[in-house]
């Protein structure tokens, strides 16, 4: 057994070689607390404070203690990792516990029927599969309906009715017979498209193969664009243009209907869409908590077109922003929650999604199953963690907004001093983004060029790392914010640290400086 | 903390309903080896030998002391499980193990790249992603040189050569320009497409939206295929087939060449295909090993049409079939493996891709990420298991043979005593299939009802559990197969165990009598 990560021969070969160029391919051995410790060439440990936390798995830290303990209890417990298709698995308990936090912060007595997977890619790619069967559901119905009126139609025409004028133009005859074969291959073209998704401009979920294809980013998502169903993107100041959206892939069945003895037909609206997809606070997009406003729009919006809207909390969720959902802050009402990332309490691998009573599709248990969801591991210790989150009247929450809110007021501080290289700080209580001034412009070639390639955020990534012994990253679509994602347990020490650490980059950059990097 | 798993009010009512109909719906609350341990009513627990092993997950039974010491062990040590983006992660180890490990099971020196994620199906979904970037890259190169041979026809124009009168006549003219335009008109068409896949019939590779439509049976797969790129099936007795469905789906680009001073037009194979997946041993099919010739014949074919070959050894492989690859025993040369299941020695959650180096773009490092993929947990939990599964030159791979030798003998013995009941024993080492006759003719309604609602499988399953403490299931497509996949720590005792229950339901088929199922 190694004790540290080895060479890069069969894997990663070219990740490595692109983070070493900035020094930021290190290899971490050890984590506690906000901390991550890496191995130097000395063979002695260096702690560096971790601003990204798993990109916000770690609502408690790194291996906390408590969380470490209830996991080993749980191996000694010889809790049953794999009891497929046993029924009562122990993540029946786990959706009964996100009910009851969850009923309480949407004020509804609606129940939200879990679906489990592995990760939060697989969350959504459960989210699609149960959409589009939905959707599925839906058109049957329709075209139940449309059969039961041709039958009462051609009903009609054995008593006498007959084919309307615009009808027969349609089929080319005032043959009822040919009427309703026209019909039904006019229908089978219509049905035949591919459903369309709704998501946010910026919008992040995922990278699994449909997953990514709704995740906004070109560079992740285009060159698998030809393999899964397609994505429409509404830019989140402007949700009017989900009206065109909408009326430019508008889609219909015929219907045939019998009045005062003559067959008409008529437009049923098809169901083109499968879903809206939003995360209440845009994560790689750059830290964009969605406005009131817009959450109110989307939920009028997914009601007229008759979708679920569904909301990404996979990042946002579990407390990070104060509340157990950042959508509670804005009063949004969705249909489906997505659940991920410190759910496992940053030990365990799971994604949940919670589906509306109102739109839950039953027949899904039995069509979609996993080899390692729902496992008795990650259930019950997810379920540790939401009961140190619930712990105290909900004091993790509270210090979720307590430390966050502090973190801005550094962030802010620095802002004012450096206004020419902050641009704005953003986001909702531990997940924060520190959006620095386009540096396209500066006099220094080296951080022009880094901004050239994209690069710029890997530069004062390893800087902050060497000098300040700080690890943080920008967002995955927005390289110009830092993303600040720390455990709640943040102190008052780790903060003053990365004000160091910050202000240094500040100094840097209105310097025009990259010499002074390390 | 509850002890037991709670009631399904939030989570799998329906699923719950349908397994409580044939007594299946069980709280298992503690696993160990072979046994799973389900609360009674009466509070104490009954122990049952598990059959099922999480569907091949478990090749040293339930919570293997040796894994669960290592596991925590990992805990204490705090090994981080979030250190995204750090290049030198814990999964490079993990790699390298399994390329000498594959390597001297293919007998080759060809480095195979690792890709990681957090399950089998998302395995196969990065599978489908790299061998769509692959293909795109094979398009663009493709591209590349059809745009070089325009520029060369266009000084040869220059120069004073002509169209060709065949070329003019698809263009509409003998102007180059004019059948360029066309070239790339028709060329933009053909490159619309969307990719295929190939795969066997009755194949499995997973439920996630796009890894579903590569799995053959219609149920998982149908309501779900206006979602992603699709496969053509091949039967497994009927390789030449593969020619055919090739034949059919061809495309062609335009090419451009100049020869004495004429310009013509030439087609080039367009990648239709991205890749052909195959299972050596097909699981939920019924447990169906591939054959030699099969595997030699799908060698040639992607050879052929220059598509990889992709092994989906995710649940026949890591040593169940006697040999690590289940592949190597009949000498299937393939330029993908996929693993999961049993990997995380039952304990953790993850899934691999090994690509060889011919087939391998490093640019897929930089465009596919995971939250929870290459954690430090999960890899090193899996270098410990391959490190048992290597131990004693090999122990494991020879028990796993030896054992379900015994295994077959044992089920052999029962076809030979009940041959109007028992159709056929198939399978490798501890993957095995035991396919009953079809009972669709039975002289008890009992049995004809079941064998209609496709539920007698639930039905044998349910006696099995309560009459012989024995839990088992059909594989998923082939209903008649009971699949037996215990771990290679399988007692005598437990093969008797196993005895006494199938030679009972032999008896009860053969009696055509079910009021005999307890």
């Amino acid at each position: 057994m190694s004790a540290s990560p080895g060479a890069p021969e069969f894997a990663d070969s070219y990740l490595v070689e692109v983070l070493s160029e900035f020094g930021l391919a290190l290899k971490y051995v050890r984590a506690e607390g906000n901390t991550l410790h890496y191995l130097a060439d000395d063979g002695s440990e260096v702690g560096v404070f971790d601003a990204a936390s798993g990109f916000g798995s770690l609502m408690f830290g790194h291996n906390n203690p408590e969380l470490v303990e209830h996991a080993k209890w749980l191996l000694d417990q010889q809790t049953p990792v794999h009891a497929q298709f046993s029924g009562y698995s122990y993540a029946l308990d786990l959706a009964a516990k996100l009910n009851e936090i969850i009923r309480r912060e949407l004020k509804t007595d609606d129940k939200f029927y879990g679906l489990f997977g592995n990760s939060g890619a697989e969350a959504v790619e459960i989210t699609i599969k149960h959409a589009e069967l939905d959707r599925g559901m839906r058109i049957k119905e329709l075209k139940e309906g449309i059969e039961a009126n041709v039958e009462a139609a051609r009903s009609a025409i054995a008593g006498g009715a007959r084919v309307s004028e615009a009808a027969a133009g349609l089929a080319g005859g005032a043959d009822f017979d040919r009427l309703v074969a026209e019909v039904r291959r006019r229908n089978a073209e219509t049905e035949a498209r591919p459903p369309l998704f709704l998501a946010l401009e910026g919008g992040f979920h995922g990278k699994l193969v449909s997953s990514v294809q709704l995740t906004f980013n070109e560079e992740f998502r285009g060159p698998f664009k030809a393999l899964a169903a397609q994505a429409r993107f509404i830019p989140r100041d402007r949700p009017e243009m989900i009206e065109k959206v909408v009326e430019e892939e508008r889609a219909a069945l015929l219907d045939v209907v019998v009045q005062d003895g003559v067959v008409d037909l008529v437009e049923r609206d098809f169901p083109v869409f499968a879903a809206f997809l939003v995360e209440p606070i845009l994560g790689e997009a750059g830290i964009f908590p969605i406005s009131r406003e817009l959450a109110r729009a989307l939920r009028e919006a997914c009601d007229r077109i008759g979708v679920p809207l569904v909301s990404d909390e996979i990042q946002s969720g579990m407390g990070r922003s104060g509340t157990f959902l950042a959508g509670t802050q804005i009063d949004l009402k969705p249909d489906y929650i997505i659940l991920a990332k410190a759910l496992g309490g940053g030990l365990a691998k799971l994604g949940v999604v919670l589906v509306n009573e109102h739109r839950y599709r039953k027949d899904f248990e039995l069509m979609h199953t996993s080899t390692f969801g729902r496992d008795g591991f990650s259930s019950r210790l997810a379920l540790k963690f939401l009961e140190m989150l619930e712990a105290d009247g909900g004091k993790a929450y509270q210090l979720a907004a307590e430390r966050g809110a502090k973190a801005v007021a550094m962030m802010e501080a620095i802002k004012a001093d450096y206004p020419d290289v902050v641009k704005e700080v953003r986001g909702k209580g531990l997940m924060l983004g520190f959006e620095l001034h386009d540096q396209s412009k500066s006099a220094d070639p080296e951080i022009r060029e880094a901004v050239e390639y994209e690069a710029l955020a890997f530069v004062i990534g390893g800087h902050l790392l060497r000098k300040h012994r700080i690890r943080i990253f920008s967002t995955a679509s927005n390289l110009e914010t830092m993303r600040f994602e720390p455990s709640i347990h943040l102190s008052d020490e780790e903060l003053a640290q990365v004000d160091a650490g910050f202000r240094d980059v500040c100094r840097i950059l209105r310097d025009q400086d990259a010499s002074k990097f390390a």
